[in-house]
């Protein structure tokens, strides 16, 4: 079986990553993709109490357990499955349960930090940056977490002015210039996703 | 026959979009593709002395004659053959003579404001935005003006200072959000190149 194909996709909040994501996933069939979230792979903090773990910055590049996720790619290029950690996002750590990911012939890797470290970076066959207006990409965190989250208004624009937007401007926007491609208006664009489709089907195709 | 495909490449003074634009002619071939460059569109000047026309602003969108660019690219479309105009950049003006250019499946129109014109703009296919950091493009200017067009650093400098870099600020970098995808560093960028390479080859075996 030959190497999987690795394809990192990135972008700041609200960007459009995960319809891009999954309109590659729709496209070319769950037969032979599978998306793998840095969102899973927060570090673990069961050893943190509870007032502790929510003050951790989560837009910060040490958030993530890079380590761990260094170790599952490299098992799922090998075409061996990993198990997958599940985040607890309202006890804010790790589950205990993981879940079985088997390889696929497309693994597409998807978060906001993903062109960051230079080993993920160096492990992906394509990156894609997914780049999209700041004032578009604020507006659709606030209904986002308005609606799916019940947060209020106040709140998630203290958070967004206060972590997410600093942590974008330092860490996020500056990995754009790692990209392969630089997508604008991610999930909308048909044309980019239609390209990036073909590619995926002439290597499926292989 | 089928209508051909209009790809769009665009970017800044020494983006690299020439490059681009070759090496998808040298990959998918001199029988299935033509490259319009912009530039052999700018407006016939023969009314004006040769004092006049020096003094024009060549970076300028209404340097180019886009009532004829867009004659010939439907014209193309339609699968006709044109007569493209030849400009001479000693004398800054058209030359009496034409040349003329077969309709091939792949046509590649290529220069700094073909994103600029509605009109232009809605008959492309696939629109690209080369995008490479304006030290390194003004680097590759200098360097080529001196080198091929016997130039002096100063006065290369000088007219970058006065009028390539305003209009850049002022009509190019604005029509990056017209792109369906930015490719960042131009010709060097493999899997960019790859990546719409592939997506020509699956047009071209429909």
């Amino acid at each position: 079986m030959d190497r999987p194909i690795l394809i990192g996709i990135t972008g700041g909040t609200g960007s459009g990553k995960s319809t891009v994501s999954r309109q590659i996933l729709c496209i070319n069939g769950e037969e032979n993709v599978v998306i793998i979230e840095q969102d899973s792979y927060y570090k673990d903090q069961s050893h943190l109490t509870f007032e502790e773990r929510i003050k951790r910055n989560y837009d910060h590049p040490l958030a993530f357990d890079n380590e761990l996720l260094i170790k599952h790619l490299k098992d799922l290029l090998n075409n061996k499955p990993i198990e997958k950690p599940i985040y607890d996002f309202e006890k804010h750590t790790r589950k205990e349960k993981t879940v079985t990911v088997l390889p696929k012939k497309i693994i597409i890797l998807e978060g906001i930090l993903i062109l960051y470290d230079e080993e993920v970076r160096n492990l992906c066959d394509i990156k894609i940056f997914v780049d999209t207006d700041s004032d578009v990409r604020v507006i659709r965190r606030i209904k986002r977490d308005i609606k799916e989250r019940g947060r209020s208004l106040d709140s998630v624009i203290e958070q967004y002015m206060n972590t997410v937007r600093p942590a974008h401007l330092q860490f996020v926007e500056p990995t754009k210039k790692y990209a392969d491609i630089i997508i604008p208006e991610g999930g909308y664009n048909e044309v980019a996703i239609d390209i990036i489709a073909t590619k995926i089907h002439s290597i499926l195709d292989k």
